[in-house]
């Protein structure tokens, strides 16, 4: 494997690791078991696991900038990309009922360890609230785009955590029905509710 | 200090450090410390930190139904038994934005961990969620009591999580705002939106 092969997988295995383990359980020894690489040549790549954790969180921004991208090319309707992104909690469903939000849950157990990556940690949200904002401006809510799209986000993470404490799918459902409903509101009458 | 007494400190120590620190993260040492006992002590109440954690749920109940027994002797309105409930993200402002909700922070926690208390922990959701149905219940949704119950719980868990990440007393007071006003349409209306 070439370094930076070999540098890109520990990021992966240690995404993954982190999402589904917490980042305080997995262990460097975890994620070189993953990757089956030695110590030695996870040390010449990272010194310590916060390292690990900045790699991290700057891949899932790339991904997560990516996928927006992505959702802005397939529509033009600001409408129709917001329900990707209330869609989300179907289509990753099966994860976030075993493994909850991974941006929320990563930013919850980064406060309680007072991590010095909380900001970064932090800048996953922000990326998903200012694509939020971008589309509810151009929706004509300007004034409240950003209230608006703090408010989705707030109910796509209370969904997250308790699709991950009761595992309900018809929970799920009726709440994303609710959330897109709440979204027709919105186009209809310029006032949240 | 007598043995119960003794018992009773670890658990409010241990209750505090989990909450603050992550269940994971605090260990035996540091709650003897913030304890100041032996550890011969402490083990002669408590094998493991496992053990330790199933005491600190059950600790968590009582506290929890103490509070909402508090809120019924209070109250005879159950919709201002609700705005009780609402209100904890005002009143628990300074620590939810510190260190999360203790309730869904420690189910997030212990899913990922694939703990054997998990569903210990989720009684504590339940005890909310049962109680905010039967309120429904009382001002006479019964057929749509337990969606509603967990609507508002949704959004009480997705503010604390926002709150936790970006410390903004504005966004709590509005969506605490815009809850007590979906409380009012529910009464109104006699549908959820």
């Amino acid at each position: 494997m070439k370094a930076d092969e070999t540098r890109r997988k520990i990021v992966i295995a240690a995404d993954q690791l982190f999402y589904e383990q917490g980042f305080e359980k997995a262990s460097f020894a975890d994620i070189a078991r993953v990757v089956e690489i030695s110590r030695g040549n996870f040390y010449y790549h990272f010194k310590t696991k916060d390292d690990v954790l900045a790699a991290v969180i700057e891949h899932r921004l790339d991904e997560r900038k990516a996928m927006l991208r992505h959702w802005e090319q397939q529509e033009d309707n600001p409408a129709n990309r917001i329900k990707s992104f209330i869609n989300i909690l179907i289509a990753n469903q099966t994860k976030i009922m075993a493994f909850g939000c991974p941006v929320g849950t990563l930013c919850s157990e980064l406060a309680k360890l007072d991590h010095a990556l909380k900001p970064e940690a932090a800048g996953l949200f922000t990326l998903f609230a200012e694509w939020l904002e971008e589309q509810f401006v151009e929706l004509g809510h300007s004034g409240q785009a950003s209230d608006l799209a703090m408010h989705l986000l707030m109910r796509s993470q209370g969904v997250a955590s308790l699709a991950n404490t009761f595992q309900d799918g018809d929970f799920v459902r009726r709440e994303v029905e609710a959330m897109y409903q709440w979204l027709d509101n919105q186009l209809s009458t310029h006032r949240p509710n």
